[in-house]
């Protein structure tokens, strides 16, 4: 259990996820029940909109890190609950937000709330989960991971604008891209775990163990989503293949197809990122450069070595169901690209 | 002083606002540099974007009633600096929502950031501020102060759907458009002076006290501004006349107008509120459609009952220059009109 390389096992990958989901299946119903009441309100689109993105799902890692950490640590109150359920929506109100930045038509496979209900709504319904989110905070009433989450929303919105101005640049390096998803992903798994440290009043050591063991899981996780956005695995995720590429967004696998091919292939880059539609073949062309250059494969090696740290993070903790949950947690990550 | 109708004097309206300005004088400077200070990020996009809107000023009047609360209060200690700037960001937050969500092209005589930077950079920046606002208030670390404005923070977007879903719709009543601007103006303002009783630790009552001032001021202060749009004094706020026309946002005087007008008048709002842009003379007759009915003198006279509300509310404090610059600073918001 949570050996995270090599994965030569034939299992599904959803089975790596079972762990975690039964440690944390309880819990989980009175977040989503949390989730619903807080998404009410007397201004119908609210909960209209916030119900379309609810209902189309989502796996609900951050929140299930949240709790699972709270238990890990032998948290026996109930405030990990609405913690979780702010962690998800201030995912929530940065995926309405993002779909207004991306311009993006779907989202988990539905058509995007902003095609739907338009660009306005999705921006204040955004704002309107993240004020949700804090008043759940404060509810809970930890000053502790009140400074965690509010810190990760600034990290996060830096991201998601630095992310904006390195767009469509093929010169964005891999640093450049790591601090990327360090901001906009990472930033908040790290804090959905380390929360549940905080709430059970660990000491800092643990905390910070769980911090880093969100970090490390946030960075693989986005890392296998970016190569994911090229793979024919892609579909099964309700999602269109060649999204990032359509946004000119460089990921890593583009950073490293573009450092190793040829002035030839990177014009074929400049002008595809560039154009706002592409042309016949281009994504296919974009694909057959990835795998020439081996680039998916090595994007999915850099996100086991991330793995990796992330289940060496909570090595100071001792064995059991919850840590082997959060270990099998990683492996699920990484696998879900097979 | 203090006295809010009728407004005979012919002083000029900043004049009311000069008492105010010099009480809090001291302690907005240091507001004023950590609003500098907390726009600033490595990600270049952010400080150029919110120094844009920075620069352009408006008169920080919520956060000058944190300050002038927090004085009335008796507060000695630093704390309301921080929580005065935390409420400006929610302002700005706000604003370059806003924007985006109007499709405004001037913001307070500027070009909008949106229009400079995109509406993608307005929305992130947005967020950008709303975060580092809350990672302030976390650090002067009232949880008094956090409920209030993270309570804040939900009802100000809930207003905003709330309008969003009114607009264009010539059946609005005086009671919805009341609710809007509850929440999406009058809810900062209540906030930003209750938390300056929070921090300072009053009683109960001190603090509603506050609270109503600030909410029945900033009712005043949005019924105001509605009025302005259609009126010659708009040019020197620094925004063109006629915006909320443009955008078809019901306000006030468009609501008095719609119930006093006759069919053929209720037919020429309904299609001018729904048409994306105005004809040539639309603007024209509307605004003479709001003299006929004196639908502006009738807004003005709705804010003068919302400004003396406010002054009633701090009839409990005892009189001195901070409570003498507030009343005065009611007189503003309501002269400014003149």
């Amino acid at each position: 259990m949570g050996v995270v390389v090599p994965l030569e096992e034939k299992r599904e990958p959803l089975d790596r996820l079972k762990p975690l989901m039964a440690l944390v299946g309880d819990d989980m119903e009175r977040v989503n029940e949390i989730i619903l009441d807080k998404a009410r309100s007397d201004v119908d689109l609210i909960p209209e909109l916030a119900r379309h993105l609810i209902d189309s799902g989502g796996k609900r890692i951050r929140p299930m890190l949240t709790i699972a950490a709270a238990k890990l640590c032998g948290y026996n109150d109930t405030g990990h609950v609405k913690l979780a359920a702010s962690v998800e929506f201030m995912h929530t109100a940065t995926l309405l937000h993002d779909d207004v930045v991306d311009e993006s038509d779907l989202r988990r496979g539905k058509i995007a709330a902003r095609v739907l209900w338009g660009n306005e709504a999705s921006v204040l319904v955004g704002d309107f989960l993240l004020g949700q989110a804090f008043k759940m905070m404060v509810e809970v009433g930890s000053m502790g991971a009140l400074r965690v989450l509010s810190n990760a929303a600034v990290v996060i919105a830096e991201g998601e604008v630095f992310q904006l101005s390195v767009s469509k640049n093929i010169a964005t390096t891999e640093d450049e891209y790591m601090s990327v998803i360090d901001a906009k992903t990472a930033a908040l798994f790290s804090a959905a775990a380390e929360v549940g440290g905080i709430i059970a009043e660990r000491p800092a050591e643990e905390q910070a163990a769980l911090r880093s063991y969100g970090r490390n899981l946030g960075l693989a996780f986005q890392l296998v989503d970016d190569a994911l956005d090229y793979s024919g695995e892609q579909a099964r995720l309700g999602k269109t293949i060649g999204d990032d590429f359509r946004e000119g967004k460089i990921t890593l696998p583009v950073v490293l197809a573009l450092r190793r091919g040829s002035e030839d292939e990177r014009a074929f880059w400049q002008r595809t990122l560039q154009e706002s539609e592409p042309r016949e073949g281009d994504l296919e062309r974009a694909i057959s450069l990835l795998q020439k250059y081996g680039a998916l494969d090595d994007t999915i090696d850099r996100a086991r070595h991330y793995g990796l740290m992330a289940c060496e993070a909570l090595a100071i903790f001792p064995g059991g169901r919850e840590k082997s949950a959060l270990l099998d947690a990683v492996e699920f990550c990484i696998s879900r690209v097979h």
